[in-house]
């Protein structure tokens, strides 16, 4: 899969993208380089960052500019703002994609588990859009939110209910201001990602052995996994001006997986209680 | 409108109400008292909650706890539920309808005024859950959760973005659960009322003259606002066991309002600055 | 399950069932009858027809009238509405039931059979609908419709492609007239069920070994398939005044079956060419 | 607006559009052709069809084959199947964008008018679907199809009611055939275009003042309506091969009209009956 859009289509353009460090953010975030933008991305690891920051510079020869941020926190969100307004001039688009999500039976997850989830997923979200939203406004400039979702934001799924609880809040704020901030020329949209595998990630979720069982390309009409650069592509469409006219969408980009299983980790049913034991202990929790 | 069910319906079944003092929350509980039920009812406000309980059983008879308890406050919950199965023995349903709500530009909205609002309704429904849920499971009883949301849980809609972040959250919970909890022989069901006028809710909401001017009967098809026993009527069939392969769904109650008109708040872009700044005043916030 | 409204809840009401001589179409019949309705039923096969009526009147003591008509022609329809007036004085309640349905891979039907299951399903509704709604209309009179639906109707499924397309249609046709024909009184709604078995139409559906493979009862996270008393209560409701506020609204009676597992047949990419070979032969197709 | 995607994104690609000589189908065809695909364009007017073809042949050097087509008629589309093999060697890609509409209390519509309109918008596309999926899977080609539908397919809305039910019978075809054919690397997705004004198509539905009092561009959060080439790019994303994870999913693009407003055209109940009496004069009815 290459890049679809014109080339130049972002030029000029600034794009903040939370979690932007690692996994699908970072491609986007690379793709959207290639396209001419400038790009923040922003992640609680500062390491992380600063590498990732570096590797995509060095790869697209574009701006990336790195700020550590924990979206839970308000004021360090307006510190990425005010940041990216200092490198960039002005602040175009917002990308909320950082996550967090736990695999598990949700009567084995404390309140406090649940909270952690929703915080990252939920709080963060509102957190960035309230902050990049209100600078917006008071500038009267026009602006475009692209929020992360999941398939399971409106069918929900089992074992892992707190992200589905989260996800759903992001489409609702998605649908939400859509509506209401439009008159400021601020449009949001989402993007609902079926399987993309990324290091880490889905090796963490479903360790070893059962990423095997549960092969997810299987659940899939079209029998495989999606691509980055399919995502990035979709991505792209919708935080550049090219899609001007699509406002409090939610796409899917899943190869038809949620129509043909429903919620998108309920089959987990099939993992007897030994395992999720054993698994609690691999993660430390 | 008089009451559906066929007498006695409920005998023998303890359901818990949060917010269940009043409002929405206390005619529901009045009529599964009539129905047979006791009922454990919950709000912050024990003043408030224990006049309400007394007088819901001197007018049906029926045995009601008053319990306060901050939905926030996951120790609370528990306490909630050792007292309801000290008094009754064991709970058989939960009615999630706690809730708060600001009415406002999303711009004009701190983001503690906005957490606020998630915590309560969010975060109190699946705090209830997991203590509910946990103590069903680990007594190997079955039970029943009714959670209260709203149509723009999925449309969305301006002006009340907090709510309908949570309310979303909310329906996720539902339909996430309904799937990994059916095992246990616990169901999870939701209902989304339109505009049910309650005193205080809707004149906190839109006061003085607002209400007049957004006449929410007008927006409805059927050119009227909805009567109590009609939302208790529903509330009792899905707290029941005549609902029992009713699992995972939210019934839309509200006349068919939000097929007509989309997200049913966002019509409020036509209050002008001014009135918003004398709002806050008013609200004193 | 019993039944669940209080007795004489639909006394002096007059209900056509479209299909209402079998199965479920039956179910409902019988229980309206034993609310005190009036009970109109129609089939294509009068002796079938006449043969249920007198059995339904026998058991309930009620009163029905059989009247044989084709739902795809539109004269038909409108001769079962004026036997209805002619024997009962006025007609209160329509259950859209009559439908059609082939199990088969899509490529394997002809154009013509797809319309066969179209007409029946959608014509036959609309026009049913039509002339109901023009004569309650005309008439002044108050006049609620409860369309039977599927799970499919909004996921869509593999195998029963021509139903999906139909039921679709319903659903549309139930959302769009709740909203424009409100203001004559005239309410709509829709019940989507899940596995209801009856006799004949599943193993019609699925013979001899199939229905043991791929049983119902597994897919449903309540594990088992549902009582037609259920779908009697929520019928009766949604026919009843009870829900006189519920109106554009499809209420789901599956378990959980959707939220699990999408589309409700589209597992059956299981089965081997040749056993739909066979399939097709037993069918006489 | 400009196009987006890479130049000669649709190299190769032969591309039938039915309705393709007038409205939204002529501009997605003109831009698919800039693209580089071949065009197949149909409609039942012969004359304007291939004045069409001409035009778009000149105004972009691209080679367009215009086949005159009743969709009603399956063997009609089975020749234009033929003709376009004939022609370019291979089909690649469908859009179902014909269509027929009715702007009318549903109450005054006979039931043959009823079906005029389902019978060009349902009937219509699942023929053309059927032929063109029965060749591409006979001779085990890749396919894609692009339906287009309104945002009412779901939402329902009064005034357009047979349309409303043949678009969403269109919609759960779409999501049918994405999870039951992916298996034959055959693709389906779903528009659902906000209001893009085309000549003859507004005017015809809402004539002379009409069009000024119920201005759509007022109902759009974002004050506009859309641009042809807005809905082109779309259109062109999802037709081609970058959008290949995409399956099953139907994508708005109407600036977040149907979040903020519910059934597109509802609010027609504004119109009073003389005015529908003399609109239905004006089309000669």
């Amino acid at each position: 899969m290459t890049g679809m859009l014109q080339p130049g289509s972002l030029s000029g353009k600034t794009i903040i993208i939370t979690g932007g460090g690692t996994g699908l953010g970072r491609s986007m975030g690379k793709y959207f380089l290639e396209l001419g933008a400038n790009l923040v991305i922003t992640s609680r690891k500062k390491e992380v960052l600063e590498k990732a920051a570096k590797e995509l510079s060095d790869e697209t020869k574009g701006k990336v500019l790195p700020v550590a941020c924990d979206v839970r926190k308000y004021e360090e969100i307006e510190n990425v703002i005010k940041s990216a307004e200092a490198e960039f001039g002005q602040v175009h688009g917002v990308v909320n994609n950082a996550a967090g999500n736990f695999i598990s039976p949700t009567e084995r997850l404390s309140h406090r588990a649940f909270d952690i989830v929703v915080d990252i997923v939920l709080k963060g979200t509102y957190y960035t859009t309230l902050a990049a939203g209100k600078n917006w406004i008071a500038k009267n400039q026009p602006g475009t939110f692209l929020n992360i979702v999941t398939t399971y934001a409106w069918t929900g799924s089992g074992f892992v209910v707190p992200s589905a609880c989260g996800k759903a809040g992001v489409l609702a704020l998605t649908r939400s201001l859509a509506v209401e901030w439009a008159k400021y020329n601020i449009r949001s949209n989402a993007i609902a990602p079926g399987p993309f595998p990324t290091e880490g990630a889905w090796s963490r979720l479903l360790p070893g052995e059962l990423v095997k069982k549960f092969d997810p390309a299987q659940r899939v009409p079209l029998k495989r996994v999606g691509e980055h650069q399919e995502l990035a592509n979709l991505a792209a469409y919708l935080i550049s001006d090219f899609s001007a006219y699509v406002n409090g969408e939610v796409i899917t980009i899943d190869g038809g997986e949620w129509l043909r299983n429903g919620g998108e980790f309920s089959h987990l049913e099939m993992i007897p209680d030994e395992m999720w034991d054993m698994l609690e202990k691999t993660r430390g929790k």
